[in-house]
Parts: structure tokens; sequence; C-alpha cells
């Protein structure tokens, strides 16, 4: 076993700029109930971006340092600093989720139980050679699984599954969502047509239209075609969806969701209400891909919520019981419901040139990088 | 006792005009479980305005008729018929909400009950001389209570106890409030002042600062002043409000008041967290002052939801049991805590005059007409 690992870190400087490098430090040792993870594929999702880069124009990067150490620097622009005070001067760790050999264990059982498997992790810092976690952040794969198999096991299954736990408990009967060509996206079709749950995808391009199609769902619709409107309302209309979940965040797209699923249900109405429809619409917004305001027309009645989604805090509210329960389903069908497709595979050093930068950063609908620390 | 009664109808018209008129209508003959009141008050609350004058321009509004029975016309304009489609044609009654005495009843114990007594009625169609209503929509008042004190006994009066209950139920601690200086703004105040909750009265005039500073209110803050940032952050930090009630709906304020709540929260955390803080931020938006669009810049985390809240579906969650506590409390403070002030009488025909329907379609804070249908 090595003595020191390699970890990215990113960190905002009193300066204006943002430095991205790669930190030597020494292998931790785990706690009583720890695991120490060599860490074999970690992607790098949406949700990792914004601590990565923060708030900095990464037009503007450079690289210095060496190839094996590349070290890359851009600017953040004045006016963004303040939303940033609280990371100041802090060389921050990153990686959401990831996969790897459990190397080294604490002595209680739960950690003695993992050692020698490949496990998933989810909680920061697996952007590393070597991280040590909790046993209980641990989900650990089946024997056939591998690293890079189970690399993505966290943040896209549990969000799915987590959506759909979302409906069941909310009481709608079906979904939208948005930017459904994503690689979450994709999974929760397959998730939704697994469980019967009807789902009415929005995607923004044709080729996104054919893709979905092709993997057998029923409602597809494109926000950017002319016929987008009628198409949407028949979707709505045939799968009584009353909840949504919005990747995009900013713009009108919410609202329009909104809007028409209270048309479905005004035509439903007998009578008319100045108030609109008493059918509760539930809007959640769970990611940023348009960092733009949201904007809401209200006219969609006064039975409605917006709400912000986040793995974490759904996982706090259903108890470590249900976490389980879902953990276990995920390990079971990560090869099927919950397999994630890479589009490239980088190592620590390759993940900061400025050519892996500039096409990770695009946040492009289907495109994803699987980083490889052991490379 | 008369054989008919006025009553104010308004219509939306298939060439895209909007009538206003007094239909004189047979008394209705009281059900088992009604009773008949004959309206001597009912206030124009900023509710009643959707329904009255629909999306209609009301500076083209003219007036036709005699004085007794005038009819007013006003054009919509073309792209809002739209909106309208379910009201087309449909002459329909308006009055939220109004008092007087029950002349009739039906056979019931309930109805009887009633028979004699001073009520206030919610339910729409108080713009009449004569209503019709089921006795356990009525608030039976105090004997030392006058029709016209107890006119606004259900919109303002609940509303303000429904902000209250949802405080409550929904674990907050402390409220924020826009547009602070209507009418209802004002009972909150007295409402919150002796319940002990603290509340943030949000102002954009110095005089209604001052009215509500007047009015023993704790932290008033004017959205239009320069201080605004800074005042609203400490109000929070001592209130440690996280609720807030809008009555705007467009703008942003609601999510100014949102990223105020993050702030203060963001300042009491330890660590720095991407995701921004978890301290759970609500903001109902129950109005329209401004109808543009709401525009929310999302910088507050991911814990935070923005719902409509409508009075009748507040009523419908807590169940009738709550709703009769309510009601009754009303009735008890109906002058002191619930007291309403008018600025102005009129009967229904002064009602459509195009000098009152300009003062009372102004929604100016703290203006409100009363109409006395017996006048």
């Amino acid at each position: 076993m090595a003595d020191t690992g390699l970890q990215l870190r990113t960190r905002v400087n009193e300066d204006n700029t943002l430095t991205l490098w790669l930190e030597e430090q020494a292998l931790p040792e785990p706690g009583a109930d720890q695991v120490l993870i060599q860490v074999e594929a970690a992607p790098i999702n949406p949700s990792d971006l914004a601590l990565l880069f923060g708030p900095a124009d990464m037009s503007t990067a450079r690289v210095s340092g060496t190839p094996e150490r590349p070290v890359v620097t851009a600017d953040i622009p004045a006016e963004a600093m303040r939303m940033v005070q609280g990371r100041l001067g802090q060389a921050l760790p990153a990686g959401n989720e990831g996969a790897g050999k459990v190397i080294a264990a604490g002595s209680s059982d739960a950690a003695q139980a993992l050692l020698g498997r490949t496990v998933g992790a989810f909680g920061g810092e697996m952007f590393s050679q070597y991280r040590c976690v909790s046993a209980h952040a641990c989900l650990p794969l089946n024997d056939d699984t591998s690293a890079i198999e189970g690399a993505s096991c966290f943040v896209n299954p549990m969000t799915a599954l987590g959506m759909v736990d979302t409906l069941h408990m909310e009481g709608h009967k079906a979904l939208v969502h948005t930017a459904a060509a994503s690689n979450l996206g994709q999974m929760l079709n397959r998730l939704c047509i697994k469980d019967g749950i009807p789902l009415v995808n929005i995607v923004r391009k044709p080729e996104q239209e054919a893709l979905l199609l092709g993997q057998s769902a029923t409602h597809v619709v494109n926000s950017e075609a002319e016929n987008f409107h009628p198409e949407l309302l028949a979707a709505l209309d045939k799968t009584n969806a009353t909840l949504a979940f919005d990747a995009l965040g900013g713009g009108k797209l919410g609202s329009t969701i909104l809007s028409s699923i209270e048309a479905v249900a005004a035509r439903k109405m007998t009578e008319y209400s100045r108030y609109g429809s008493n059918t509760f619409k539930q809007l959640y917004i769970y990611g940023g891909l348009d960092m733009g305001p949201t904007v809401l027309s209200r006219n969609f009645g006064f039975a409605w919520s917006i709400g912000g989604w986040l793995l974490p805090l759904f996982l706090e509210k259903v108890g470590p019981q249900r976490g389980a329960e879902l953990r276990e389903r995920v390990a079971a069908e990560i090869k099927t419901t919950f397999a994630s497709h890479y589009t490239r595979q980088v190592s620590l050093a390759e993940a900061l040139s400025l050519e892996a930068i500039t096409a990770y950063n695009r946040r492009a609908t289907g495109e994803k990088f699987l980083v490889l620390p052991q490379a």
C-alpha cells in the first residue's frame, strides 16, 4: 500500500481567482467504524461542477504546473466574489460519489465486513486516489460488479428512486421530467417503465426524442418544437401527471408545466372558479442547468407548490431504513435499471486539462466523464 | 318582506367586453338547512376584483342604464379572452363575504337557531340584497355587533388566523408579511402581538412604516428604502422568521425574502456547503397585487418551497372543527383584533359608478370600500 495519494482540490482565492490542483496527502488511518477505499472510478456529475468551478469564468482558465501535476487557474468576476465568501481560501476536495476496493477497515463489525469488497460511496472527496469513509456510507456492490460499473451507484440511481418515492409519498399518479435524455433521465425512464409509473419526458432536441423513444418511452415531448404545448397537454391528459421534476431551474419551463397541468385540470371542471382548480400541482427543482432566474407566470390557480429537491434532504426525510432498502435495490439492478454510460474516461491529471474541462463543463445532455484516479 | 332583491352580476361577452349590472331576482326559499340573509354590508376585497372585472381594461369602462340600474361595459383585450373561456356568457354574482340579518330559516335546528340573528357569511354572491346560504356557512355575530362591524368577519380575520395556524402546523417561529400596511396586514400585526409571534412587516412607503409603528409593530422595513436589505437581514436575524406570506405575487420580493432568510442561516453555519443551509424556507403567495411574473433568483439553497395559499384550501385542510374554533375567536374579537376600517360606504348602484370603480380598483393599500346593499 502507498503512503500517500493524490486528491483533487479547488480553492477560491482573495485575488478573484479559482485554483484547481492535485494535492498529495498522507493516507488516513480508518477509525473504528471507517473503511479506506482505493478509489477506482468516480463520475463527474453536474452537481460536482458548482463546487469544482464555483462562479469562475472557465473560458479564462490557464494551466501551469507539470503534466502529472497540472494547476488550473481561472478568473472569478468581481461581482460574483460575495457569493463564495463562505469558501474563501479553503482547499476543498470534490467528487460526490465513486467506487473502489476497501483496502483497510476499522475494528467494528460493519467496517470489517467490507474489507476486500468493492463498494460505492457517497459523501464527497471521491476525486481522490484514497478516501476514508464511514462503513454506513458505503453501498457494497455484488461480486460480479466492477468499480467502473458501480461508480455512479448513488447520485443518479438514488435520485431516480427518490423521485418515484416522492411521487408515492405525496400521492401523485404520474411524473413529468425535464432534461429527460440525461443519464438520470434515461435511468428514470427505465425505472418508471419497470415500476409501471406513467412518465412524461421533456427534451430539447429531436435526437433526444428519438433516443428515448428507442428506449421504449411512451411520452416524449420536445420543448423546442412548434407543437410543444398541444403535445404536452395531450401527454398530461393521458397520464394525469401532477408532479414534475425540473433539472433546469431557470427560465419558464417549470411555469409552463404547472400551467399545462392546470389547463388539463380546468378542462375537467364543471364549474368556473376564479381561483383555478383544486388539483394540487407540485414542481421540484433539483438542478440548475439553466442558471438564470425562474420565471413563474402564476396562471395555475392557488393549489400549487414549487420546491427545491436535494437527495441528502430526501434521504434525511425518509430515514436510514428506507435509505438501506433503496441502496439494496440499486446494487441488485446496477447493470440494468441503474446502469450508467460514459462518453470518456480520464485520469485525475487529464480531468484538469483545459480540453476536458471545456467538454464536461458544457453540461451537454448525455455527455458524461468518468475519472479513474488510479490511472 | 320584499318579493325580489337586487344582485350585482358580471359577465364576459363574446364580443370581447365585460358587463356589470344589477339583476332583480326573486327571493329564494331557504332549504331545510339554509337561512335567508338580508345583506346589510359587504366589503370589496382585493380577492373580489378578479371576478368582478376579469381581464377587462377598466380604463375603457362606460356607463349606460339609469342611476338606479347602471350598466357598466368595458373592453377586454383580445389576447386575454382565452383566459376567460370558462366563464364566457355566464352572469356571475360576486362578493366573497358580508353580514346581515337572518329573515327566514329552513326547518333544521341549525337554521332555526339563526333566525333573527345578525350573521357574517362567506361563500360568494354577497353583493346582493338577499342571499340564501347554508346555516353552516354563517358566523353568528355577538348581540352587540352590527352588520357593518361584522361585514369583514371572514376573509381577512380567517386569513390572518390561517397564516398563524400555518406557522404553528409547519413548525416556524416567526413570520414575514408583505403589503403589511393593508387592512389584513394591520390585523395580522394585532394578532401576532396578541399571540406573541414575531412578525416582520414589509411595506413600500414611509407613511405605511409610520402607521404600523404607531400600532406597536416591532419590525417594519420599507422595501423601497435604500437600507432595505440590511434592515431586512437584521429583522430576520432577530426574529428567526423562516415563513413568509406574500400578497404581491409578482416581481422579485419573494425571492429576496428567501435569499435573505438563507443569508441569515448561512451566517450561522460552521461549514461551507455548496447546497446552502438546511434551514427550510417557505414562501406562500396568497395574492396578486403585482400581476407580473414571479422572478426567483434561486440563490437560497435547496431547502425551500413556494406555494399558493388560499383560505378555502386551508380550511379544507384543517377541517370543520378547527374552522369552527377560528370562527368563534373572530366573533369574540371582531371589535378589537379583527376590526376592519373602510374609507367609503356605497350602495350597490354607487359601487358601479366609474369614479368608485376607479377608486377601489386601484387596490391602494389601506383603501377599502363597504357596499351597503340596502342603501
